[in-house]
C-alpha cells in the first residue's frame, strides 16, 4: 500500500491529460473538463459548492461514473486524504447495472476536512486475459496473444514497486508463454492466482484523475445518538400548599439524570434556561393573562436578571449549571442547550441595543408577528439593522456556553433568521471548536430545511412525526438514507413540547410503542420529549400540541410510580437503546433498505453493516417488521432481499427477536403476525452462521 | 429598462453581502456561500462544470430556489448578459407549489456565450401592502402602517430612476396617508394601479445576487430540423445489362434534392462519400466475400485514391461535391456529412502514419474487434499512440469539409473514441466557427450518451426507435424534454441504415405512419432514412437491420412511381413537415406535456408556446393523440390539462385535425376513435378564440 500511495496526484494529473498545448501555434486548444478516462458525477456530493458531510465511523458510499471507449477494461480507485494529509487508496467495483457507476464503501475515522479524488486506469492485464480467454479458446490469434501477454508481463515485472519475488515470477511466466502451446496461454489467461495478483496491483495505463472533492467528517455524536428532552424547572418541582408550584432547580433536575442515563440516552436537551420576561408573559395554555405563579414560556428570554448568557434564578447559579453538566457527564450524558435567538421586552439587549430590533414610526419596538397576529411576549432581532453587532453577540453567546461545557445546541426556528447568518455562525464556531453541534429545529418547506442542513447544521428535525403510514414511512426513510444523507442528518424525535400528533393522540399505547421502535431503529439519531414514556396523549383541542403545555407551566410527574405500575414506556426505551448500543448497523444512516410485505400497514426494513465495519469481526444485520396500524392485528408475508446480508434467496437463516427473545428460522418469504395490542413490532437480529 | 440595467452586478454584490471581515481582529470570519437572500439550485444547469445549452429562439425555463426568513415578501429576477455584453432583466414568478422555486421563460435570440445571474430582493411595498391589508382591515396598527407606508412611498419617490411624474405621484400619495382615515390606508394598500407600478419597479432592499452562470446559445439548426438520410451512390444508379450497377454520382444524386426539399426536409445527410477500401471489402448482406461490382461499405474509408478528405471517384470530383452542396442550398437544404474516424487497410494514413494504429507483435495492424470477432475491413485509430498527430489530423479533416461548405457532421460511433477528444475537437472547431454542428451517433449506455452530449455534441441519436409502447414513449419524451434538455438534443430518427426495428418490421404501414407522426411532432429534430417512405420493412432474419442493406450494395428505388401508385409515405412526410413549419410550438424541445387517456395504447401529448414566443402574436398549441398499437382500432377518452393553454377545465374549445381537416369542439375530457388501418393519429391544432 505504501508504495502505491507514493504516486502523488500531481504526477497523476500530468500523465492523465493529453498535452494539447503543444499542438502548435495558431491552434485554439481549450483545456478539457474530462480526463482521458472520464470520471463524472462523483459522490458524496452536495450541489451548490457545500461540502458533503459524514461522521467518524460512518460508512460512506463513494461512487463515480467511469467508462472508456472500446472493449478494454478499466479499473477505478479513490484516493482519500485525511485532515493531516495521510493518503489511502481504495479500489471501486462496477455496479454492473448499466449505469457505468463504480462504488465502494469507506468508513472515515478521523474528524476534520478530508478530500478525495477518483482515479481510473486502463487495466491492461485484465483486458489481455479477457480477450485471450475468448480468442485462444476458439483458436484465434494465439501467437499474437501469447506475445502480447509476454510483453505486458515483462512490463509488469519492470515495475519497481512490486515485490522482488513477484517480479521474478512474472518474468518466468512471460518466458514460458509460447504460441506453440495454446493450452498453456489459456491457462495463464485464466489463472486465478495471477488474476488476483493483478487485481491487487493492476498493470495500469491511461491513468486519469478527477478534481479533488471535499468531505467534512464531524464527531460521531453529530450523527449518532439518543436524545431526551426535558424542562429542568419541572424536575423536582413541588406543589405548595397554596396550590402554586415551586420550581425545580439544576440541583433537583440532576436527580433525574441517572434515570435518563439508565434508559440509555446519550444527550439531555434542556429548553431555554435563561431568565424569562414578565412583560406580556403567557399564561397556561398560551393565554394572554397569567395567574400568580405562572412561570411563563422559557422562549420569552430575558429579564432584568439577564439574557442569553444568564441562568434563570429559579434554576440556580452558573455554578449549579456547571455542576449539572458535570453530573450529566458522569452519567455518560451530554447536555444540549436551546438556542432561541429572540428577546422578551425585558431582555437587556432591548435597552442596550435597541438598534438590534425594529423600531416602528411610533417609537415602539415591533413584536414578532404573523400579520395580523402578534406575539407580544417576544421581540424578534432584526439582523439587517446591525449585522456586525448582532453576529458578534450571537457568537459571544454560543462561545459563553461552550466555555460552560456545552457543545450541542438545539436551535429554535433557525428558518426565521437569515440563512447566511447560520452559515457564518456554524463555520466560525466550528473553526475554533469542531466538536460543537447545531440541531436545526425548522419545520418548514423542504427547500429551506435542506438549505439549513447544507450550510452547516449538523442535525435537523424532520417530517418524521407526520409520516405515519407504511408508504409515507418507506418514502421518508428511503429519502433520508439515500437522497439527502450527504448533508442532512435527521433527528427522529417522536414528540416534542410543540408536537403531539394525531397518530399519538388517537393511537393508544400501541402508537407510542410503534413510533419509538421505528425512530430508534430506522435512523441513528432519535429523540424523546419527557412524558412520552407516560403516554401523555391529550392535546389542546383542535391542535397537535399537548394540553396544559409544559411551555407555560410546571409538570409534576411520577416516573418511578408509573414504571412500578406498568404504565411506563421506559422499559421499552431502555431496551431500544440497549439494542442500538449492541448493533452497530443501527448507528448508521445510509444502510437502510425497505423490503416488501403484502400488507399495506406492515412496514419492513433492514439495516446491515458488513463485517469490515462492525468492529466485531462479523456482519451485523437487523430486520424490523412493524405493524403501523395501531388499531389492528395484521397477518401477512414479508419478502426479503436476503442478498443484502449475503444469504442466497431460499436459504434458511435464524432470526432472534430482540424484544421478546423468540427465535425463528426464516428465509426470503416469511409469515408474520403483529398484534398492535401486544407486540406490534419485531426487531430481529440475523444470527451469524457458525 | 435602461435605468434598471444600469445597476451593475458589481454594485449588487456589494449591497447583498454582509461585510463580515470587519467584525474585528481575532475573529475567524469565513466567507459565506449563501447570499443575504439565498439563491440556490439555479437552472439551466449541467453537473460537472459543463455549460448548459440552448438554440437561438429556444424558450428556456430559468429557475432558482429563493426564500427568506420571516413573512416579508421577496422578488426574484434574472439578469441575462448576451455575448456582446448587453444586459436584460427578467422578473421571475414563484411556482407556489411548496418548492420555493421561482421561474420564468426566456427565448434567447443571439448565438454565442451568454451568462445569467439571479437576483433577489426584499419587496418592501408588497410586504407593506400585504400586512396593511390584513391588519388595518381588522383595526390593528393603523397608525403604524400609515406611517410606514408614507415612509416607504417617500423612499420610492426619492429613487432617481423613476419617472418624474411617478415620483411626484408617490410623494402625493404619501402626504395623504393618515391614521385618521383607515379606509384610505386600506385603499392605498390594495390599489391595483399602485401595486402594478411597484410590481414593475419594486422598492428593493437586501439585494442579493447569485454567481454568474454560463449558457451557450447555438444556432437554431443545432436544435431544430427535419433530416433526410440517403446514399448518394444509389441516387441515379443504373442497372447495366450485365446485371451490375453503375454508381450514382453527385450530379445524379442532386436530382433527388428537389424531391427531398418538396417533402419539406431541412438537412440531407450523406453516408461517407470517401474512397472505399478493397482489402477485405464486405459483400452484400455483410458477407466476407465480394462479387464483382459490389461497392463495399462506405464506412471502410480510404483507398489509394484518398482518405477522409477525398471523394469517391465514382461519385465525382471535389467540384461536383461543391456543386451538390450549392444545389442543396438552392433547395433550402443543408448538407450533413458522416464523420467516421476509422480507416480501411488501404487508407493513406496506414502507410503514412502507421503509428496512429495498433501494431501487433507480429507486425500486423490490429483490426477493429469485439473479441473474438474481428472486422477485417477496418483499422481503428489508436488515439493514445500519437494524440497530437491524430488530433491535428482530425481537426484538419473537419476544417477541410467546413471549407467545402459543410457545417453539419453526423459522427459515427463517437463512443468508440476518447470522450476527451470530442470535447477538444468540438470546442476547437466551434471556437473558429460556432455554426458547425456535430450529431453523436452513439447507441450505448445512458451515461455515455449523456456524457457525449454534455461535452459538446449539439445533437444526439436516442433510444427513440426502441420506445414503442405508450408508457415507454411517455417516459422517453418526458425525459428528453425535461430531464436532459439543458444539454442533450435528441434527433428522433425513425429508422437508419443500421436500424429497422421489429415494430416497423411487423407493424405494417400503420407503424410507419404512427412513428413518423410522433417523431415529427414530439421533438424539434427528427430524421428519416431513405426508403422509410416506401415502407421497406424486410429485415435480415433475426436482426433489426434491413435485408440487402444499402451499406453493401446500390439501391434502385422508384420514388415517383411509388407515390403515383399511392404506395408512398411521402405525402404524409410532406404534410408533417408543413405542420412543423406552421407551428412554432413543434419547433421547441422543452414544451412537451403528456396527458392521460384511459387506453394503454393511446398516447396523448401537447406542445404549447405562449404568444410572447410565437412571433405571430398569438399562442400556438398542438395536441397529438396517437394509437401506438398498429394492429387495432382504439376508442377511449382522453383527459387534457387545458390550463396549459389557458382554457379553464370544462370550457369548450375548437380543435382542427391538421391531417384530415376535421374540426371538433373539445373540452377537458374527449372521446377519440383511432383506427390504426385508417387514421391512427390526430394532430390537433387548438383554434384561438376570436
Amino acid at each position: 500500500m505504501a508504495a502505491r500511495t507514493s504516486t502523488r496526484p500531481k504526477a497523476l494529473r500530468s500523465t492523465s491529460q493529453i498535452p494539447l498545448r503543444t499542438l502548435g501555434a495558431g491552434l485554439d486548444t481549450p483545456e478539457t473538463l474530462t480526463s482521458r478516462i472520464p470520471l463524472l458525477s462523483p459522490t458524496p456530493h452536495v450541489p451548490g459548492g457545500f461540502a458533503p458531510k459524514a461522521v467518524v465511523g460512518e460508512v460512506v458510499p463513494f461512487g463515480v461514473v467511469a467508462f472508456r471507449e472500446g472493449h478494454d477494461l478499466i479499473g477505478v480507485q479513490v484516493r482519500v486524504t485525511s485532515p493531516d494529509g495521510e493518503e489511502s487508496l481504495h479500489r471501486l467495483r462496477p455496479r454492473l447495472d448499466g449505469t457505468d457507476r463504480w462504488v465502494t464503501d469507506i468508513a472515515l475515522d478521523v474528524q476534520g476536512s478530508w478530500t478525495f479524488r477518483f482515479e481510473a486506469f486502463s487495466d491492461d492485464f485484465a483486458t489481455w486475459a479477457h480477450a485471450t480467454a475468448l480468442k485462444v479458446a476458439v483458436g484465434v490469434d494465439t501467437p499474437v496473444m501469447a506475445a502480447l501477454g509476454a510483453e505486458l508481463l515483462i512490463r509488469a515485472a519492470a515495475e519497481k514497486d512490486r515485490p522482488v519475488a513477484q517480479r521474478r515470477r512474472l518474468t518466468a511466466i512471460a518466458a514460458e508463454l509460447s504460441a506453440a502451446d495454446p493450452e498453456h496461454v489459456l491457462a495463464v489467461a485464466t489463472d486465478a492466482e495471477l488474476s488476483a495478483l493483478f487485481a491487487e496491483r493492476p498493470l495500469m495505463t491511461l491513468r486519469s484523475a478527477s478534481a479533488p472533492q471535499p468531505l467534512l467528517v464531524e464527531r460521531t455524536a453529530a450523527g449518532v445518538g439518543a436524545w431526551y428532552e426535558f424542562f429542568p424547572r419541572s424536575e423536582g418541582a413541588k406543589r405548595l400548599k397554596d396550590g402554586t408550584v415551586k420550581s425545580g432547580t439544576f440541583r433537583t433536575a440532576a436527580k433525574r439524570l441517572p434515570g435518563v442515563a439508565a434508559m440509555g440516552f446519550d444527550v439531555v436537551y434542556l429548553v431555554p434556561i435563561h431568565p424569562i420576561g414578565t412583560s406580556n408573559r403567557k399564561g397556561r395554555n398560551n393565554t394572554l393573562t397569567t395567574e400568580p405563579g405562572d412561570p411563563g414560556s422559557p422562549y420569552a428570554i430575558g429579564s432584568p436578571e439577564g439574557g442569553h448568557d444568564a441562568i434563570h434564578p429559579d434554576l440556580g447559579t452558573a455554578a449549579d449549571f456547571r455542576s449539572f453538566v458535570r453530573a450529566a457527564q458522569r452519567e455518560g450524558l451530554e447536555v444540549a442547550l436551546d438556542l432561541a435567538l429572540q428577546a422578551s421586552p425585558d431582555h437587556p439587549w432591548v435597552a442596550e441595543h435597541p438598534e438590534w430590533f425594529t423600531t416602528l414610526p411610533d417609537g415602539t419596538i415591533a413584536y414578532a408577528e404573523n400579520p395580523p397576529k402578534k406575539y407580544q411576549d417576544i421581540y424578534p432581532l432584526n439582523f439587517d439593522n446591525d449585522p456586525e453587532g448582532i453576529y458578534a453577540e450571537m457568537l459571544r453567546v454560543v462561545q459563553h456556553w461552550v466555555r460552560q461545557g456545552v457543545k450541542i445546541f438545539r436551535v429554535d426556528n433557525p428558518h426565521t433568521k437569515p440563512l447566511q447568518f447560520w452559515e457564518w455562525l456554524i463555520a466560525t464556531v466550528n473553526a475554533a471548536d469542531p466538536d460543537v453541534i447545531f440541531l436545526a429545529e425548522a419545520f418548514t418547506r423542504p427547500a429551506v430545511m435542506r438549505a439549513l442542513a447544507a450550510v452547516g447544521f449538523q442535525q435537523s428535525y424532520s417530517y418524521f412525526t407526520w409520516r405515519n403510514t407504511k408508504s409515507e414511512l418507506e418514502e421518508f426513510l428511503n429519502g433520508i438514507a439515500h437522497d439527502t444523507s450527504d448533508y442532512m442528518r435527521p433527528n427522529l424525535f417522536v414528540n416534542t413540547h410543540d408536537i403531539l400528533t394525531e397518530y399519538l393522540q388517537f393511537g393508544g399505547r400501541a402508537a407510542y410503542r410503534i413510533r419509538a421502535c421505528i425512530a430508534a431503529t430506522a435512523a441513528p439519531i432519535y429523540g424523546v420529549y419527557a412524558g412520552y414514556e407516560l403516554f401523555e396523549n391529550v392535546a389542546r383541542p383542535g391542535s397537535e400540541e399537548n394540553i396544559d403545555n409544559e411551555k407555560y407551566e410546571y409538570k409534576l410527574r411520577d416516573w418511578e410510580g408509573a414504571e412500578l405500575a406498568g404504565d411506563s414506556l421506559a422499559p421499552l426505551l431502555r431496551r431500544l437503546n440497549e439494542i442500538r448500543r449492541d448493533h452497530p448497523a443501527l448507528r448508521q444512516l445510509r444502510n437502510f433498505s425497505a423490503h416488501w410485505s403484502d400488507d399495506d400497514a406492515v412496514l419492513v426494513y433492514s439495516k446491515h453493516l458488513d463485517a469490515a465495519f462492525t468492529g466485531t469481526g462479523h456482519a451485523d444485520t437487523v430486520i424490523v417488521v412493524a405493524n403501523v396500524d395501531p388499531h389492528s392485528v395484521r397477518e401477512t408475508t414479508v419478502h426479503l432481499d436476503t442478498t443484502i446480508w449475503g444469504v442466497t434467496p431460499g436459504e434458511p437463516f435464524e432470526v432472534e427477536d430482540l424484544l421478546t427473545g423468540a427465535v425463528w428460522t426464516w428465509s426470503d418469504h416469511n409469515y408474520v403476525r403483529l398484534d398492535a395490542f401486544a407486540e406490534p413490532v419485531h426487531i430481529l437480529k440475523v444470527r451469524q452462521r457458525a
